[in-house]
């Protein structure tokens, strides 16, 4: 495969503004390496080499692409974000084939002694071409590692069949990681229905930096009208959070689970206190179904050993695009009514269901149904 | 039937404040001269004859109420909301029966010229008691009366067959005003997922304010996730609010009216240059499927005739509850990203959907299928 | 007087933008109309005629000016600050000599009878070449004209020795319609050290955006640090604005004042239900000294006549700059412990001193010491 | 000295709010010990106690003091502020005679091997009773103690002489162990005119709160309007800010400091990487003129050795006031236009001054003019 992309240069010696935008999301997505050959089309210079290749595949405006592939064939590319879909890496070759889930079955667990290795034996095979005992081997080697290296690992191995699950906070830095490694993958969020203005704004500024598509997942309209014309708006104030959270976002990420071998969360260890303090790189979720069936998902969460200020250092040095709520006093970030600032020195989670108990505060998408060890 | 309302007295010789509370409820609701008899349970006397009414009906708490039907069966209500349903006057005998859709049919239009009055004999039966004929004298006498006369005439006939489509900005006073009737009457709301985190409180303040239920009609999932993987967050901006209003409110509403057999809505010919100069006070909802059927569903505009400074008059004048946006410069309030606040002098449209022509902007929920003249 | 502009001209064809901005500039101010010849300084091409005179009077950055006088006397400026002051329209001849005070002494009041027209024999010389007689005659003159003829009046009278009070607020019209007429004058604001960071910011705005200078007025410390000390910084919500105003308001405009020989308001008839009615386009300042002493001090109020909603109209139409509190629901502005935004359709005087009385809503600074009919 | 406090019971049992508050108060100053006796006016029972001393002393409403000195006068208080004040603990005895500055002049510095502690034999008188030695040895003494026993050392010797520099920031921890010490001090705060809102609101809650008496000293209008006249509301932005802030912040605190003998600041090492991180427990202060004289003025940092995070503790430990911006983002807090929120993880030092280098970040009320070692 070979890409030439056709630039503009203007009369004052610059490249237009949208072949510089062009050339800046290649980059972000870790795809720039991909472009063979940039030719310019000079402003007022109908001889130049992109002039002439616009003439020839009559294309008026730039930037535009020209990708051959191995047989010599041409397609030309006017939108920057299909060709980013035409060249991204597609998942290892094994992965590619389509696997009944009536072949993922889990084995029934043998007759064990309780020290075997969490998990080990219970499955043979987990995930098309992925057994039990190799997921425990995965897990254990990233453990300790750095972000990159998890993502790097389940996009090439699951592709946009792994998603991110991406709140609308600082796991932003994920999406970020993600679109540098040049491996294609999905993005969904739960769309409570009660984000904060500025959420929604974060993420289609995500959208449109990374030039990715990402799935809003919405409440099923009969629950959440029965729900909030017996009890009304806020009715979490009074009774705790769990019911609301499990209509506008426990059972849309059910649904939205469905359609993946693999999901990636931003959970840290450093987040709760209590909730989240044994919070593993990989494991398997046991507690959803997902493309394949039931328990054959799995669930990394690669920033678990970082430290909030890690995250925030790595927003600040690569520059990459956070929620302005960030700006005033936000540091965790959920639905409107159930957020708020916290205090200089303040624990993140004393700015999310503060008026319930410090060991309480999950919504409970990440709820432990059966613990193992470190996650597998 | 006799209603007893028993209220505590403290020591201090002041109505304990739940008492207090669920009596400006009562009055609120225009419901307080139900109320036959009020007794007082005095602290540190338990022989007043509160406290051995008390006594006698095993109730802790106060306020409660006894009602005694005609039969003398007594009823006890420790919930002030439970009591308001309970006395609120139920509709006029003649509609209470449930009329099946298809008694309603319309008469098919007889060949008729075209001069003749709009609408006047195209139907006999429109709904269960009332013919076209009928509803078009009804119309012309309600066309310039007050607001409370056009509620008090639909809440008369069809109680909480009869729906107040609440937008959460100044039509509370609609919501008021059927409040203070005594009479039954529903509440709705388009909760498009995307309203001002104030709306939603305003809401809540309503829905507790006047001790009603609300339902909160949101949009279908499907459609909703498959608009926004392909147009993001904000596509309004590009190309128009029409399909996002379509999927987040247009079928909303259409699916909520159902259930009814009349609406109300807070529309005003002073609201819009353009679109709604010509609103009637009473129509036939031609575009919409009411619950017996398709075009036989009755909608009023209260306020057709009011100006904003009439209405905001009555808010302040009654001590109406109000959306605290209008305390930031907000006149009209929709969808966040669709409204913003306005300049002094400014006309309230110029703080919706900004970005369009003055002429459009309607969210499609008020589109004019067949012109009737005056409305019916 | 002769002035040629130098602009540049970039390779790109475009004029630089800091030309672009000056040309704005003098057009802003009314003066475009005093450059007599525009010469081009072509980028890349030093034989331009406007390469040529940077060469000639050794200056490096465009624009300049080379302004020539009547004796062939050549001055040449890079500032297009200075070069407005310096071709800004002085005021009349007649006026511009220097009147000592003592000259102008009000004489006694003959012994008249009280029929006749209030203040009309007072004084015989009131301002340097202005009798009480003729500004009688100018103060009906103007009575009922519009504010740009009342601005062209004084301006044309005193220049720079006539100021606009300028709030911070809608009265930024005064301003415009001062800029634009090409003549000299003054501005100031008294800056109670309260005032919104956003008018802070918007007098900023305003000083750049027309090129003037606007003098802040701030209290006396001694007789701040006092009451503060004795009172705390909310005393007025206890006791009344008066004191307050007092000494961040009225001390500093008296101090002000002594500067000038008329002065300008932004005070309309339609702001307060009470205490603006009978504000006069033009009179006598009886309460206050001027440059030329006590009593010896015209005040106009050019928008006297006009609605809130015509200088809307007039600050959209000629996108005239405005404070953003103006967005956020504010249609007065003053200290911000002491204003607030007003609901849709409220007088704007409910959004000032809204603890006080109706009638009592003047901070002092346009107190009637002694009124005279309509004003002089 | 004995003081007796009568308090009111009402009707319902409980004590009367204004009772309450004047106890809050005298806890919250320390001073709660010094009531000798409380006694009870019961609502509704003139022969209690507290009503007969009402009747006694003329006193109509609670609470009330009585205090009877050594001689058996007594006097009584309707006022909880004016008792705090007869009741705090007086500055040592020493200290209370007022010493002329000219007995405290500095003695010529001996030819001394520069081996020698700093400053230890400069001076021998330094403030009246404290010798240059002795203040080395205290310096020492407190270098890492409490902030609590630096402030009652420097508020038992010098009592109201000695004064909080209040930022209207964290360091209201400063007034709040002061306050608790039940010492007599001084508090003073720079009003630059450019306070955010909340500030000044919060420097108000603190004044009730604590029932203290704050000086805020503003800059001289003369120099301030000069400045701005030429430069405008923000040439910080161009220029940097120490022009600014010599005209509002550092003239006036000059000013300020030449009422006191010692002044305390909420200087931390941690707040800035560069110019804080030597500041010193206590120091002289070379570079300003107290009561005494120039260079007779004693500088303590009480909160040198603490972190942010230590501070905060303390106050949400202690339920101390805090200005509202810090539920904002705000973490370091100075004028409005020069300060900003930070995000999630970034040093306080990136609100202040952002637009300057990191080293540059003093507005100069701390400029060291000759440093001294760990300080004195």
């Amino acid at each position: 495969m070979h890409v030439t992309m056709v630039k503009k240069r203007l009369l004052s010696g610059d490249a237009c503004k949208k072949c510089v935008e062009a050339e800046d999301l290649l980059r972000g997505r870790g795809l720039w390496g991909r472009i063979d050959r940039v030719v310019w089309a000079v402003e007022g210079d109908p001889a130049s080499e992109g002039m002439q290749l616009g003439q020839r595949y009559k294309v008026a405006t730039a930037p535009f692409f020209v990708l051959r592939d191995e047989r010599g064939q041409e397609n030309v590319f006017e939108s920057t974000l299909k060709l980013l879909r035409a060249i991204a890496t597609p998942p290892a070759p094994a992965l590619a084939t389509e696997v009944k889930a009536s072949t993922v079955s889990r084995a029934p667990a043998p007759a064990s002694d309780s020290s075997q290795p969490a998990g080990a034996s219970q499955a043979t095979v987990l995930l098309d071409g992925l057994d039990r005992e190799e997921a425990v081997r995965i897990a254990a080697q990233l453990a300790n590692g750095e972000p990159q290296e998890t993502l790097r690992h389940l996009l090439t191995r699951f592709g946009s069949d792994c998603a991110i699950a991406f709140s609308g906070a600082e796991d932003v830095v994920l999406i970020d990681m993600a679109a540098h490694s040049g491996l294609p993958f999905s993005v969904f969020c739960l769309d409570t229905g009660r984000l904060h203005a500025e959420t929604y704004r974060f993420i289609e500024k995500v959208r449109v930096h990374y030039g990715i598509e990402i799935e809003l997942c919405s409440p099923q309209p009969q629950a959440l009208q029965a729900f909030v014309r017996k009890k009304g708006l806020f009715s979490f104030y009074e009774d705790g959070h769990s019911e609301c959270c499990g209509i506008r976002k426990v059972e849309a990420l059910k649904r939205s689970l469905t359609q993946y071998r693999a999901w990636i969360t931003g959970q840290r260890r450093d987040q709760s206190p209590d909730t989240r303090a044994a919070v593993p790189v990989l494991q398997i979720d046991e507690g959803n179904a997902g493309k394949a069936g039931a328990g054959v998902l799995l669930k990394a969460n690669p920033l678990a050993n970082w430290s909030s200020s890690r995250v925030w250092s790595y927003i600040r040095d690569n520059s990459v695009p956070y929620n302005t709520l960030h700006e005033r006093g936000y540091v965790s970030v959920g639905c409107e009514p159930c957020t708020r600032p916290v205090l200089p020195g303040q624990h993140e989670r004393a700015g999310r269901w503060w008026w319930e108990e410090a060991t309480k505060k999950e919504c409970g998408l990440h709820a432990v149904v059966a613990p193992h060890g470190d996650g597998i």
